[in-house]
């Protein structure tokens, strides 16, 4: 599949931001490499993409990212890049065939959905069709900015425009185009004297060949400083996940990592070195609990909760760049492995010191252990059994770290060696049991 | 698929086993239901079994595992099971209908590859396909009463029969028919007077319609005592696995939970069983070493490779009595992982009772979670990167609890804990760097 992303204008309203729209980045990545990502996603494998306005560095920066993801992206300048958009339309028309293609603004951010469903649908040969938001109270959506679509019962256009009164949703700027576009557009060009590409969707919606897609999907239109600001929230919240959050993630650790992560997107940090550093803040945690006496036990607990924070933020600046992988989750899971073993065998360390009981070395051992079984009983179950435990509460790192942190700052160490120790052999055992059915 | 089961002749010179043939349990696992799992793992799903000698006991048998495999089993009694086997075949004739099926002996073994390569074979309309093992030197083939056949370059069967000179290859006792079996055993019967399948068989090799498949896999006769422990040998030696087993559990343990596991199946223990049993020896040699001084440490490293011995019986007697499943082989592990921080624990106990060193703890510690993250590792690279690790020398648990064996005999624990550290976090580094390419 081949797409045309319109990147000529100017994008005048974002210019505070100090970059030519289409490469401001946003979390850390060029608004037109995220459309482009999104694309390649829905299938896409050939892009054509119109510049003008700083035309030469944005083709620089297409060329680079066409090697860096191993896609074909050829660019077209558009050098009436003022004129309205559906000029840098007309002038892909011979390089795009008579294929079909899919049609995109190189500042609409979207999710891929959007792009999947439009390519799922059927259409007539002539036919256009244009992903409409029917969600009227979209927030993300400027009101005052937005293209109106009204549509009839069977889906046709029936009228489009930003003045609309009554309408039934928001053109999202993605349309999956026949070339009948090319000559909607001349027509609308000849006949009207309107160029854009609004204008041509008006002639093919005449003849009853444009449709209307209603997809209630992500997607934004990032024209100001505002809408950038709601798309950076918009992405970051979508960096969550999906509820494999247990309540200390969800409540406590999420809500700051991600403030952290927002932040460390700016930088070129990979996520494995976050996941480095948060091993190594929890190592630092162990040696001072290891150093005996309150001061450092209850700092070595802050220190503790403090690296469990920044060990979510490995995942979401991966998500946020498009940097995952599987090495990256497993190195991850690996470190919090040891980290976890080292934050007990330190508090092990600091009781045994203290009280010199042979009960908080087995108690110690059992909580290492314990801990250890957790993590392999999830993943051995996981890979067999699939989707089974899980379901409902489930004891994870978060709150294995949470009361370490507890157990140091309210000076309880061995309560909380024994408490961890009861708790995750206990679930291991649950394990065993519920898995035999 | 259908299948047509022979299990009506009285196989006395297999009597002195005290049992019906087709009964007579072979590693624990009657022939007949050795046959008939084979058969469905081959994708048979509905089977007619001919009885005949001691019917009454032979169909009690396979109503019940009828019920147990959830399968058709449909029995029709050979009044006259002293005759030839053609007779059984043709009281099949009207159940069997005019679908193509299978045909076996109840007293012959066989990869169940055999009968998926004779199905994956096209035939013509009234062909029959006779499986035949090409291996004129196959130990397993009794040379004066195995069925001879030999055939031309297109592979039709010229000829068929004991006493054969000149040969290609042995009747496995595996056919896959056409209805046109039971005319051409009537006019076997007829014309020739021989009601042996083998005649039949000439009939059509004479029409061309008898082909013989050359396919080179295990399969054996199990006509005699002499025979039936040699299939016990070969089914032994299939169980081993392909090649997974570390050095230690290929030279040590295999041999020995082979012989153990030859003696187990005799008895109704589950695998699971045998697990947990293990899993208590460990316990009892963690708690030797724990108790201190040079006799409890050695017996302790006794008694725990003699549990890593029998922790290969219980995947073995699963394999030898259709008993494997995704639980068993989950709920060993979790144990072994237990077995494994359990006696680097008392380990550590017993080197921290004696020296009082620090040193100790932080080795012994240090132990348990290397030989942990070596397990972890394993399952997270198997499950994620697939095929890399393992490749050439790998540190497994055979190793480990053959090294904590030396180091109790030789009384070395705390080298030995220093060096399980050393070796298991290494490989664990090693595995890092190793998948990240």
């Amino acid at each position: 599949m081949q797409c045309l992303i319109i990147a000529a204008g100017r994008g005048s309203r974002l210019r505070a931001l100090g970059e030519v729209k289409p490469l401001v980045p946003l979390l850390g990545v060029p608004l037109l490499e995220r459309v482009i990502r999104s694309l390649r996603s829905a299938g896409v494998d050939r892009f054509v993409v119109v510049t003008g306005y700083e035309g030469d560095r944005v083709e620089t920066f297409l060329k680079r990212l066409a090697e860096r993801l191993g896609t074909e992206i050829l660019c077209i300048r558009n050098e009436a890049w003022e004129k309205e958009n559906g000029v840098s339309v007309l002038l892909a028309r011979e390089v795009l065939g008579e294929e079909p293609f899919l049609l995109s603004m190189a500042d609409h951010l979207f999710d891929p959905a959007i792009a999947r469903a439009l390519l799922a649908t059927g259409h007539g040969p002539d036919e256009v069709l244009l992903a409409v938001d029917p969600n009227l109270s979209n927030p993300l959506v400027d009101m005052e900015d937005v293209t109106r679509v009204a549509c009839d019962q069977k889906g046709n256009i029936r009228a489009i425009g930003k003045g609309l009164e009554r309408f039934d949703g928001f053109d999202t700027g993605v349309f999956l185009c026949t070339p009948a576009i090319f000559d909607a557009l001349e027509r609308s060009c000849r006949e009207q004297g309107d160029t854009t590409l609004s204008g041509a969707i008006r002639i093919l919606a005449a003849e009853g060949k444009a449709l209307g897609i209603p997809i209630d999907r992500f997607w934004i239109d990032v024209d100001d400083e505002r809408a950038f600001r709601e798309a950076e929230e918009a992405l970051l919240e979508q960096t969550r996940g999906k509820g494999n959050d247990g309540p200390v993630s969800r409540w406590l650790n999420r809500p700051l990592s991600i403030r952290l992560s927002r932040w460390l997107v700016r930088y070129d940090i990979t996520p494995n070195q976050i996941s480095l550093f948060s091993f190594l803040l929890s190592l630092l945690a162990a040696c001072l609990f290891a150093v005996g006496g309150y001061v450092a036990l209850a700092l070595g607990g802050l220190i503790a909760q403090l690296a469990s924070v920044i060990d979510g933020s490995d995942g979401e600046v991966a998500r946020l760049k498009y940097l995952s992988s599987d090495y990256g989750g497993w190195f991850d899971a690996v470190l919090d492995r040891y980290a976890d073993a080292f934050l007990l065998f330190g508090l092990t360390w600091h009781v045994y010191q203290e009280t010199h009981t042979p009960l908080s070395l087995v108690a110690g051992f059992l909580a290492i252990i314990g801990s250890f079984m957790v993590s392999y009983t999830a993943d051995k179950y996981d890979q067999r059994m699939k989707e089974r435990i899980g379901k409902g509460f489930r004891i994870g790192r978060d709150i294995r770290v949470f009361l370490i942190f507890l157990g140091a700052v309210l000076d309880q160490p061995l309560p909380l060696l024994v408490a961890i120790a009861l708790l995750m052999n206990g679930e291991t055992v649950r394990r065993l049991v519920i898995c035999r059915e």
